[in-house]
């Protein structure tokens, strides 16, 4: 399996490339900013090398026409269904699709509702500009964790105008079932919110299937932006790419808008990526998610022997792993403790919403052997300090 | 001469890829959007593939630090001195630093003189964020294109913040010298203006010498940001990739803070062409530069023989012309004429200031026989409607 050889050597390039690998010191393991360790299919590499026989120049503004139908068809695959290039708003990332998102659904004072703990950017996007966060923590259950949706209702007041959505959820990595997003979508309808919903991780799951939102019906597609873009399945962060979908075109309109100048132009070489991973990279693809899935269940069958005090609950999808630290008596400092004791480099808990302090999360996309070296050092610390 | 063999057949290119070849009708000979028909330097394409044969997950944020160093080393050649990879902010291009500008450094309502005809995007990102542009029109003398002080004085109001200079000036080619600019900066200094100086063509010009405004004393330097970036030079608009530059750290602080997030970040690839460009593709710029020349004085020769109607100034520096047909019977329609009865697509001059209507700019970044075509073609209808 080419996804075991990998080693911390050779992972840490020379060049000082890797983001991942050069931000913590020498001695630390990096299992933090969610990209894989592992090589991206050969197919994305042929098709960028093949796109540089053919000028770089000013692509077609509206993007490769070529991409956005294959972005349509795998969208269909999932489900969202109707969908023309119009539908469709190419971006630089996925990140600035959720700022654009933010600025274009709701004004400064104005208020948003997400499930937390949250990727980060969310909640970046929210106080950077000046709109108020309302969380509605998910709850550990025996089952996993459940959206609580009678807090959820107490969250409204007049100013609510957007309810942010990441499925399949960044970092708890759930999967919503199909009642539970329906009745956020009933939610949403019932108090006039608009949806984004980021579903940038809808082909990392290992349970469950990926039901887009917008899927459920005519009316909650018309409120509702989808965010996706190659970046996390292929492993591809570094060229950028995503998309705002819509049923709704004001809300594109309205994304453009706000974008316009400081968002930049689509880069022709990451529509060439993106297009070949959605039709070259499949089998690639399966075999990355065959070798994730272990992975996390090594992560389950370890923290259940060695960590057992450590909360956690196997994700169905993305290669995170979101851990409980906040019993242990250093709670507090649990990020500084695991970098400066352990040597793993994690991601605090408490960027993912305010009351996750003591929690961490760990990123799983490596070979088995750094993923076990990264436990052992973490269950050693655990273990001292009990 | 590599550049002599294109053709119109091959370069609208069958993919769709070329936004400057596929925005016209097939019979029109695309002479707009400023981007070169020359295939992009060896040196880049080796750069990318290579770069390939490593990860291209999240880079580190601050930029690739042998990118930044040669990109200090290529502004210290232009004179721009004192410079750390501190006091630059890599874009994902040029136009989204100009937008940053606009937005970091003045406010609703402020006032931004510029020097028109220019670039057009300076114009939109003022009047998209409600700031309102001071036009200082460039005198047409008997030596050339030049700065009217006197008026640029009577600009000023207690609302102005910003001076925008396009130098090499697009659209009229004008590269300005150590007087003018030492005379703005004066200006802009007594006036306690920012500076926001675009200097994305200082590699491509003929006459003249290329002066960075910053580059004329500390004070100076500490009120401008210079706007650099690849895509002019070496032809890769379509990567992006654009630096704001300033020995003030606070100005690229408000750059990056108006920035964040939607933004995005700089993308791995177009960072290793960018590098390549700087460190191996100084011949092949030579080589374009030496052609661009030749093409230049074949306009300025035809246009004196066969279209004396047509007011024009050679440009010193860029590979644009800017084309006054405001006293032909067709002015006000001077572009959509030229697009039908001439088959030449051109940039429409009300684009680059409200007082062009019957200017017309083109791109002559062709083969010489496709410049010949283009203003043959034009002469035919300037001869028929005279």
């Amino acid at each position: 399996m080419q996804f075991d050889n990998l080693s911390a050597h050779t992972l840490r390039d020379p060049h000082g490339y890797s983001g991942k690998w050069h931000f913590y010191p020498e001695d630390v393991l990096p299992m933090w900013v969610a990209d894989m360790d592992f090589p991206i299919s050969p197919a994305i590499r042929e098709a960028i090398v093949e796109r540089l026989q053919e000028r770089i120049g000013y692509p077609q503004m509206s993007g490769d026409k070529q991409l956005l139908n294959r972005i349509i068809q795998h969208q269909q695959q999932h489900g969202l269904t109707g969908l023309a290039p119009e539908n469709l708003l190419l971006t630089t990332s996925v990140v600035p699709a959720i700022y654009a998102s933010v600025l274009a659904l709701s004004s400064p004072g104005d208020e948003a509702i997400t499930q937390v703990p949250v990727y980060h950017p969310f909640l970046f996007a929210l106080h950077e500009h000046h709109r108020v966060a309302r969380y509605n923590p998910l709850l550990r259950t025996a089952s996993g964790w459940e959206i609580d949706f009678e807090q959820l209702e107490s969250l409204v007041t007049p100013r609510t105008r957007l309810l942010m959505l990441c499925n399949p959820q960044n970092p708890t990595g759930r999967v919503f079932r199909r009642d539970e997003l329906e009745r956020l979508a009933e939610f949403a309808l019932r108090h006039r919110l608009w949806v984004m919903s980021d579903e940038l991780w809808a082909d990392l799951i290992y349970e469950g299937k990926h039901i887009p939102i917008a899927s459920l019906g005519p009316e909650i597609a018309q409120r509702t932006v989808t965010l996706s873009g190659p970046c996390k399945t292929y492993n591809t962060a570094g060229l950028g790419g995503g998309v705002a979908i819509s049923h709704n075109r004001q809300i594109l309109a309205a994304l453009a808008q706000v974008s316009k100048g400081i968002g930049g132009h689509p880069n022709v070489l990451s529509m060439a990526a993106w297009r070949a991973a959605l039709e070259h990279a499949q089998d690639w693809l399966q075999e990355v998610r065959a070798y994730l899935k272990v992975n996390r269940d090594f992560i389950t069958s370890f923290i259940h022997q060695h960590l057992p005090q450590v909360g956690y609950l196997p994700p169905e999808g993305t290669y995170l792993a979101w851990l409980d630290f906040s019993r242990a008596p250093f709670a507090q400092d649990a990020h500084k403790v695991m970098l400066e004791q352990a040597k793993v480099g994690l991601n605090d808990g408490k960027i993912f919403g305010p009351q996750y302090q003591g929690w961490l999360r760990l990123n799983f996309a490596t070979s088995r052997n750094l993923v076990q070296e990264a436990l052992e050092r973490m269950a050693r610390v655990v273990q001292t300090v009990d």
